[in-house]
């Protein structure tokens, strides 16, 4: 499956319709394309979204750091973008990606793994990875 | 599939561990629990989640009525809660659901249907039902 990056022009057409909120931001969902998997989810503003289009790999921006953040760029757990998709008032995307091994910087899949249940939190999945490995750090 | 709600208890144990932000919320995912679609992406206060995981109902907040959303209340098109699922750092869940007909306002199953491609904004899917239909002016 090869990404076909809108042009500049298409993209500005296409950003200005984005509904980004007072901070500057909108919420990012990122989905493994084939198998449904809600892998994360975390913030992009206007170049954030605009460079994942351009680029094919997603590009988030981090409200802690205050800066862009390049999926995979630390841990070389990369999201390649297959789609994405707007909802209906522009203020949210879902992006269908290809993750590269793990999307959770605790070694998981998905960062959505804390099932609300009648006996309390329950971990749904293990980790694959230790976070350590993830980091330089193993 | 019979949703088992969690006691008064271990509700107020689990959402005393949820980060919501400086307005009071967190951002909540609707999956169809079966097929992996995602349907929308809205916001939660304490309230909701507490309300949705006691009744197995998913009630949402809406920021611009500043108050409980009870997804279908008007619609009908509610959603019965399969699971929830609390990601790594506890500022977002994920609702796995049964969505009855429609989630988006448009009329169609999901909101996420503005792809970005190469040749601008495409619709990925057209109205199942007429948003007048939905709200008993139809």
């Amino acid at each position: 499956m090869t990404y076909l990056p809108p042009d500049e022009a298409t993209r500005a057409r296409m950003l200005d319709t984005v509904r980004f909120d007072a901070a500057g931001l909108i919420a990012a969902v990122a989905q493994q394309h084939d198998t449904g998997e809600i892998l994360m989810l975390a913030w992009m503003n206007r170049a954030a979204l605009d460079e994942t289009l351009r680029t094919g790999r997603v590009c988030y921006f981090s409200r802690s750091r205050d800066a862009l953040w390049r999926k995979g760029e630390t841990s070389g757990q990369v999201q390649s973008l297959v789609d994405a998709r707007l909802d209906c008032d522009r203020d949210a995307v879902v992006l269908l990606v290809d993750q590269q091994g793990v999307a959770c910087h605790t070694g998981r899949r998905s960062c959505f793994f804390n099932a609300m249940r009648p006996e309390g939190l329950v971990e749904t999945s293990a980790p694959l990875v230790s976070p350590d490995s993830l980091y330089g750090q193993g």
